[in-house]
C-alpha cells in the first residue's frame, strides 16, 4: 500500500445505483408519510482508505458497482413493510442509510477494510447518510 | 401580446416540483414492477405560447408553482392503487404524465392558452413526458 | 452538408455558460420580486439545424460556448435596471431569453443558418426558453 | 392505442446510459481537440410516439434501458479510431449522435414505431442530439 | 437514543432550498464583483448527529425543511446592501454561510443539537460552506 | 482572519472546471479499461481553512477558477499515456486525485494554507477524492 504522507489524508470511492421502493412510517412525527407511500432512492456508497493498493486504486470502481447493485437487488421493487428482515422497525432515510451499510459491511468483508458511507437522496431536496468504519480497522 | 416575429418561434417557462407515491403496474410486461413498490417522480410543467404578454411572460413563475404544487398535493404520500378516480389505470409514467396534464388543463382554463408539457422523472435513468394543447386554442 | 435523410429530422449541439446579474421586475404580478435582488442564470444555447457540415457537426463547440461566452460579458455583474438598452423594460426570465437570443443572432450572421434556442435556468425549480430561425433562412 | 386526442399531442419515454471512448478528429477546424484524447458520453435516447398502447406504455422502460445498454456495449472502452466500421469518419458528437440512432434503429425494428431522438452529453457544458423517424411510420 | 457502535460514525441528513439576492462586495479582490449583481444560491443545510433518536430520525426531514425555508424567507427578493442587519459586512457566499448558520443554530435551539454544516451553491462550478456544533453540546 | 469560534469548525471554498482525456490502465483488475479509452473528469477543488481573512474569504473564487483552470490545461485533450511525466504510472482516478492535488499544492504556494481536497467525477455513477493539507501548516 502506498501509506498516506500525513494522517490526515484520506482517498475516497464514491460509486451510485437507485431503487424504487414503497413503505410507510409509524409516529405522528412523520403526518402524511405515515401512509403507504415510496421512494426512489438514489444510493451512493463512498469508501474511504489511508492509501492506494499497488493498482492505485482504494477499491475497483467496476467491482464496487456490482457490489451495490446486488445489494441492492433484494430490495427493489419491494414494499419494505413486508419485508420479514425490516418487520417493526420504522424504516427512515436515516435509517436505511445504516442498514445498508451494514449490509453492505458484510458483503465487503476481506474485501475493503476503511471508512465507508452510505447516502440515500430521497428527493432532489432531501437526503440521509450514515458513515462507520468498515472490516477489521482500528480507525 | 408581443406577437413572435414568425410562426415558428416559441417562448416557454418550466416549473418542477417532486412527489413521493406508491404503486403497482398490472401486466407481465412490468416483471417486478407488478409488486407494489413506489416512486419519487420529480415534475417538470412547460407552458408553451407564441408570444409575452404586456409583462413580458409567459405565465406568472410564482403563480405556476403554487398551481403546481396544488396538483400534486391531491397525491402526495398517497398508494395510486387504492384512489378511486384511478382504480383499473395501470398508473405508469406515461400514463401520469397524461393523468397531471390533463388535471393541469382544468386547473389553468381562463389562465393559460398554449401548448402544456408535463414530464415526469421517476430515476436518474428514466423519464417520461405528455405534451397537448391546452385552453381554447385552435393550435 | 450531408442533407437530412427525411424532412423531419434535425441535428442539434447545445453549448452552456451562467452569469450573475442584479435586476427588479416592474408590476403588481411580480409581487416581491419587484424589489431590487438577483439571480445567477444558467445560459443554453440550443442549435438546430437540418443536417451536419463537411466536418460532421453543427457548429464548432468550442467556437460556440466562445461566442456565447462573449455574448454574456456585457452582462456579467451588471444591474440591469441600469443598462442603457433595457431601460424601460422588464427584464422577466422570458424576456432576457429573447433579448439573449437576438443579441446572439446578431453575433451567428454568416456562422450559423438554422433555429437557435435560448434557455435561462434561474433556480432549481423554475426557467425559461426562446426558440426561433437565426440567419438567411427560409425555415 | 390511445389515440392521442390532437394531433399536436405525443408521448415520450427516455432512458439514459453512458460510455467511455477515445477518439480524435480531423481538421483544423478541432484545433486540440485533433490530437487523440476521449470522453464519458451520457447517452440519452427518447422514444416519442403519438399515443400510449394497452399498457398505458410508449416502450417498456426496462426493455428500453436494455436495449439501450446493448447498443453502447459495442463501443465501450473503445478507442473509436481503430473500429473498422468508424474509419475514416469524423466521430464528432453530433456524428455519434447519428451513428447510435441509426444503430439504434435496427435493434428496435418490430419493437418501435415514431420519433427517436438520441442526445448525448460530452461535458457539463456541451451536448449533441439527432431525432428522426425510426420504424414503418409516415410520419 | 439509538448510540452510534463506534466514536467515529456519524448520521446526517440533509435537506435544500434556495433564494434569489442582490448585492455588491467591497475590495480590489473581488474585481467586477464590486459592481451591484446578483445571485440565486442554493442553500444545503445538513445536520449531523452521534446516533438516531426513537423513529429512526435525525432530524424531522419536513420540519427542517420547513425551518430552512422561514430561515430564508427573510432575505428572499432582497438587496443584502441595504439590510439594516449586515450593513458593512462584505457578504461573501464564504460569509453568508456562517451568517445563515448562525441564524439557524438560533432557530434550532432545543430541536437539535449537533454539527451543522450551512452550503451555498452560487453556481454550476462555485459553492462555499460552513460548518460547526449547534446546541448545548460538547463536541 | 476571523478565528473559528471552536476548533471544530471549518469554512470551505468549492470551483468546478472538466477535462477531456485519453488513456489505459494497467493489471487484469481493470478489465475493458485496459484497452485504450477516455474519459471527461468533472474536477472539483476544495479548500477548507479554520477561518475567513479580511475580506470574509476562504480565497477568491474567481482566483482560485483561473488557478485550476491553469492546472488542467496541461492535461486536456491528451493521451495520458504518452506523457513523460505519467510514464509508468497507472491513471486510475484516484491516482489522478493524488496527482492533481500535488500539482495545485505546488501552484497554491503562497497563496493558500490549509486542506485541499481534489474530486474526480468520471461518471454519473462513479467518482473519486483525495484530501490533504497544503502550505506550511501544522494541521
Amino acid at each position: 500500500m502506498i501509506e498516506s504522507t500525513t494522517p490526515e489524508s484520506a482517498d475516497t470511492v464514491t460509486v451510485e445505483d437507485h431503487l424504487m421502493i414503497a413503505h410507510s412510517l409509524q409516529g405522528e412525527t412523520f403526518g402524511p408519510a405515515q401512509k403507504l407511500h415510496g421512494a426512489t432512492y438514489v444510493v451512493a456508497a463512498t469508501f474511504q482508505s489511508p492509501g492506494l493498493d499497488g493498482n492505485n486504486i482504494v477499491i475497483d470502481i467496476g467491482k464496487a458497482r456490482d457490489l451495490l447493485h446486488d445489494l441492492l437487488d433484494r430490495f427493489r421493487y419491494e414494499n419494505l413493510d413486508e419485508l420479514p428482515e425490516l418487520k417493526g422497525e420504522n424504516t427512515t432515510t436515516e435509517f436505511l442509510c445504516r442498514y445498508f451499510h451494514d449490509r453492505f459491511a458484510e458483503k465487503l468483508e476481506g474485501l475493503f477494510t476503511g471508512r465507508l458511507t452510505v447516502a440515500l437522496e430521497e428527493s432532489p431536496v432531501a437526503s440521509a447518510a450514515y458513515t462507520a468504519p468498515v472490516g477489521n480497522t482500528p480507525a
